[in-house]
């Protein structure tokens, strides 16, 4: 039987796993520090694609290709797709992943839809509603800047508090069959609003919602900052890191230790300068897929709580003048050889 | 124990109920065919706001509050809610419901998006993620047009295979708690592709979605056309129904005496003259609170298929060239007094 924990918690008693991971990433990625890691980097940031929306939908094909082919399963043996993206409609994955039919939801929360998506296949596949889910999420810097800012073409000068999108898609088979990483948990986020409206400081916008959803993780599930190896954002940048130290300490906890940011992590500050760091939906997914995940399979890092949060703004909602929300779902990650009484 | 069937399909052992549902609709949608049975509507297509997408989210609001009121149970008692409309970045939920506080999961399946969140929400509460899920969806004429099309006061000529995006909101309290409604099973879709590219001509378009789920809940659940009082699709209208009769009649079934379209019931086609009839997320939605529903809860309806379907499109995807593949998403409905030996 799953525990619902606290208001906004499941603790999965038989516990899903992902069983693998992929990561495609552009050319500014395939320079940065976790450049080594992608399964697969193009130095063409179009990917063979005659635009950068195709060029998404490209990544996130590969991307579901590769985890299945690590998976060593077809794509009909996959349940459920959960899957998601930045753009208008959610058009990058409904044209990325309909070459694999299958059955599909499509889910939009920002940068924060890789948490979305994993909670949903681990909720799924422990529900036993099918042997495996798939979960995937793209973002892409060329696709980003034209649908949310200016035209690249414009060459328009970007504020210091503004983060780079990266161009990446990460996918995730999540099942009950045994690998080196369990999904222990999950914490579903609510929509958190400062009352920001600054599309261009994303991460002073969603440092509230990463911040709530941290402490409803502890609160649910009796834990604090001790209990996780890790505690890793999706893309709250530099800004954002330090807002959420802030309104962590707040509450009485202190995860400076603890904190490693996905968007502070894919790109080196000195040479590569993003300003406040790498955004987007795929940011937290290429950087789990690659970097985190790895850690946990080879047990450096027993427990990791993943968060990535989304900023929820559209140009038109920015236009009319709208505040910009922002909502984190967190993912409690554990090491297989945890032992029973010891985990949550 | 659920069970899994066929390649696409759940049924569930013990089944969620629709505890109530609430449907918000605008000034002409009120003058239709469906006007009396809407719970609230407004002669002010604005709802008192200053934008079309306020007006969006806060009919989604009110349809929330009025389901939670009907369902007599406070926000805090929901578990999750799983929202979205057909905006970019679906802002018109994330505004919308941002005040209820609940944990969310935005999604995004165009005018599929009701059943989306019809099948997520009675997945997460069979497999006792908590007491009460919210469904919620919404679609705008006035958000919808400017979203997808011409500005209103351009006036375009609209050709007469285009739909009018219904303005309304309709909300669905899930749980394990019952009511007149069981939610026997699910038919998730996938996407469908046959390669058309008129976005003016979505009927069209959603047809081999349509098709292509509803045979799959024929195969995978061992039933057909016989089975069902009424086969419910979300907004297909008059082009998309003649398509999805052929369609339907080439894989050996003839669902003619048992279909019924949304997008053809809630306008008068004779004095609303509205082309090819309604659409929109919040068309299907509507119309099942108002209409279908009732109907099922009577014992009139012993079981029906609602199949909403969604044209995959942004302008962008539009503009490049792309073409507008469809997804339907199945649900199974009975009235509550089915014999458990006469279930599916």
């Amino acid at each position: 039987m799953d525990q619902v924990r606290g208001s906004q918690s499941i603790v999965f008693a038989e516990t899903p796993y992902i069983v693998s991971a992929a990561s495609v990433a552009g050319s500014k990625e395939a320079e940065g520090p976790l450049g080594k890691f992608f399964d697969m980097t193009s130095q063409d940031d179009q990917f063979g694609e005659k635009t950068w929306e195709e060029a998404e939908s490209t990544m996130q094909k590969e991307a579901c290709v590769l985890a299945l082919g690590k998976a060593r399963i077809k794509a009909k043996e996959v349940r459920f797709l959960f899957g998601g993206d930045l753009l208008r409609q959610g058009i990058a994955t409904s044209l990325g992943v309909e070459a694999l039919q299958i059955p599909m939801f499509g889910l939009f929360g920002a940068c924060s839809t890789s948490g979305e998506a994993l909670a949903l296949c681990a909720m799924s596949a422990a529900a036993g509603y099918g042997k495996y889910m798939l979960g995937v999420t793209s973002s892409h810097f060329g696709s980003a800047e034209k649908e949310f800012r200016f035209p690249l073409g414009y060459a328009n000068q970007r504020p210091l508090s503004a983060q780079w999108t990266v161009t990446g898609s990460g996918a995730f088979v999540v099942g009950m069959r045994e690998s080196g990483v369990k999904i222990r948990g999950v914490t579903v986020g609510k929509i958190v609003d400062y009352g920001l409206k600054d599309s261009q400081n994303m991460g002073a916008c969603m440092a509230p919602a990463a911040m709530d959803t941290i402490i409803r993780n502890f609160e649910d599930l009796g834990v604090g900052p001790d209990d996780y190896d890790r505690i890793v954002t999706g893309d709250l940048g530099y800004i954002g890191q330090s807002i959420l130290f802030d309104l962590v300490k707040g509450k009485g906890y202190d995860i400076r230790k603890k904190h490693l940011d996905c968007g502070m992590t894919i790109f080196d500050q000195e040479t590569q300068d993003t300003h406040s760091g790498g955004s987007g939906c795929g940011c937290a997914a290429v950087t789990l897929a690659s970097f985190v995940l790895p850690k946990i399979e080879s047990g450096e890092w027993k427990r990791v709580l993943f968060v990535p949060t989304g900023a929820l703004m559209s140009t038109v909602s920015y236009n009319e003048g709208a505040s910009v929300p922002g909502i984190a779902h967190g993912i409690v990650l554990e090491h297989n050889d945890v032992p029973e009484s010891e985990t949550l």
